[in-house]
């Protein structure tokens, strides 16, 4: 846990964000949200755990008693903010509820559950609700220097799986016992865990979220690996590559030329200021203008950090521009069903003045003999 | 998949439930109520994935477009019900809306991110949320006989981990690298998923939610392993035994009968009809009598099913009687700020005239010379 992944000024931000967007408090509930403003690392329960974050005035960590130990040896523990436990048989709705004084427009964290804003709904009738991510999302789409660090390191490590996948046994085993051996070495790498496996062989491939099945693995297969694990730091990581297995089957090399072209379009187009929907657009047009638009049916990427997907997305429709420190992944695909899909997917982080791949591995197709 | 664990009156019973709750349909997102309803296990996304269950007329599963041939190849697809994909720059929200029709009332999953509740209200204004859990509980919390055996092999499964515990190598060794071991035997057992693992030594053992942590266990510690995984049906285990390594502290023996003890009889007094704050009571008594009252500092259980932690909760005021078919942990503690911790842990089944313990490794104290 590098203090410096958590800066003792993001709470005072996120009160200002907050205010800014019109909220008079935030709750915050375990997961990227509380992890990003006190690095405190809290599994989401029935137990309400919260962060109450004022507009105005001195935030308060709300946790069961039993997580005491746990908050105050945390990261949130050096923070100098009030920690105030519930028992058992306490409310814990009431308690946030007499916190949050007169707010009026509460944002709360976009992943908490559905349970306890309708207990906060109950116990404080007339609050509007609204998502914290209104305020957040400005803050946790700029990724500062240590956090693009901790996302290097992420990638530097699922680049080693991927080297690793090519020396493989491939053939003659199915899909899950490779993804099987590939959920060792995202461990082995120096992950906490392992977010996704995906191993989609021949037809398989062609389905982008097919995971693994018990298809076995044959020669002239494309076989689509598209894997992510958590570091320590709590950062993630997202790569596909796309290899073959003895030979390539008929029309894929040119397939996959024009991905590949079309992928480094849309990483090279990486800059302040292009939207969202725009980046899509280099990826979708090189496809289009080879004649497989109608097989890229999903978006070109998604933000990354503390959580495998966040904002920004890179989707038409998205008018965002990008600006300096935002990270996502860029990841078309072309995906012919009945046959056989192919995806390349690294992640960038955009700069002062362009974008910088932090997945380096080879993009080149590799025709794989294991 | 054994489709007997998902049969297929599950969604009309669903339906049923939902007009006896007052609710005019379900939202149903991914997570333990859709497995429940369907089989389909897919995972909690920003993209939306949702069952619609009206309290009358056929359901619908609505999905991305990407996600369709995982739906589709789930038991869900074999269910004969309509499952309609959205493309990436569809609006989802708008689409189920469209589903509820005239309905005023809906009940979501109680565990459904607060973001796509908040879309749904602005979508459809005027109509108010419920929680799914009101008409779903009922149907979730009695076991079929076939959830009871997946819960049983569950049981089988991590009993079989806490064995190997008793001959790990433990002294001078940290928390966290024994933990490392005991992680890779859950899933080494069969289990896809490590869900949690406790590994409390000494001091650390009386904070009941500690996972693991630096600390090196030495000659004289008791130490609490509270383990749990989830099997490839998607059913929960969750085990504690209390360990000392080498010798047994001073005063330890007697807390532990009292623990040990306690654990007995709340064991023994589940029947149909006790309430949940009357069997927490049980165990609580014989730990106050004993004069450790003060050192019990949590409830005495929870329900576990699809989820690690569902209703019923064994806790002071909940009226809930308990009903065949209920499975659920008791697992009292007591932890001795500074000094030490014990907690003895075994999941429960009401039966027609008992209770069943699904655990079956010993709860005598072992004194582990490893």
């Amino acid at each position: 846990m590098t203090s410096a992944l958590y800066p003792a000024d993001r709470l005072g931000r996120a009160a200002t964000a907050a205010a800014a967007a019109g909220l008079d408090a935030l709750l915050v509930t375990p997961g990227a949200d509380l992890r990003y403003l006190t690095g405190y690392d809290a599994l989401p329960l029935e137990r309400l755990t919260c962060l109450v974050v004022p507009a105005e005035g001195p935030p308060t960590l709300v946790v069961p008693t039993l997580e005491r130990p746990r908050a105050e040896s945390s990261p949130a523990g050096a923070l100098g903010i009030e920690i105030v436990g519930w028992g058992e048989t306490d409310d814990p709705y009431a308690l946030t509820a007499r916190l949050l004084g007169h707010a009026r427009i509460v944002g709360i964290s976009d992943r908490t559950w559905l349970m306890h804003a309708l207990r906060w709904r109950d116990a404080v009738p007339g609050v509007r609700h609204e998502l914290a991510g209104a305020a957040l999302r400005e803050l946790r789409m700029r990724k500062t220097t240590e956090e693009v660090a901790a996302l290097r390191e992420a990638a530097r490590i699922i680049d080693g799986v991927q080297e690793q996948i090519q020396s493989m046994r491939l053939l003659g085993r199915t899909e899950r016992e490779v993804g099987r051996d590939v959920a060792d070495a995202i461990l082995a790498g120096g992950n906490t865990t392992v977010n996704f496996v995906i191993v989609g062989s021949g037809p398989n491939g062609a389905s982008p979220h097919h995971d693994v099945g018990d298809r076995v693995i044959e020669r002239g297969d494309a076989i689509v690996f598209d894997i992510g694990g958590t570091t320590p730091d709590g950062y993630c990581s997202d790569i596909t590559r796309t290899y073959v297995a003895g030979e390539v089957p008929d029309g894929f090399d040119k397939l996959y030329a024009v991905l590949q072209e079309a992928q480094a379009a849309a990483c090279e187009a990486v800059r302040p200021g292009i939207t969202c929907e725009a980046l899509d657009a280099v990826a979708r047009d090189v496809i289009a203008d080879a004649g497989f638009g109608e097989y890229f049916i999903h978006r070109t990427g998604h933000g990354i950090g503390l959580e495998e997907h966040e904002e920004p997305y890179i989707v038409s429709g998205n008018a965002e521009p990008l600006a300096p420190g935002m990270a996502f992944s860029i990841e078309p695909g072309i995906y012919l069903p009945g046959r056989h899909g192919a995806r390349i997917e690294d992640i960038v982080v955009c700069t002062a003045d362009g974008g910088e791949r932090l997945n380096l591995v080879t993009r080149d197709l590799l025709v794989l003999e294991g």
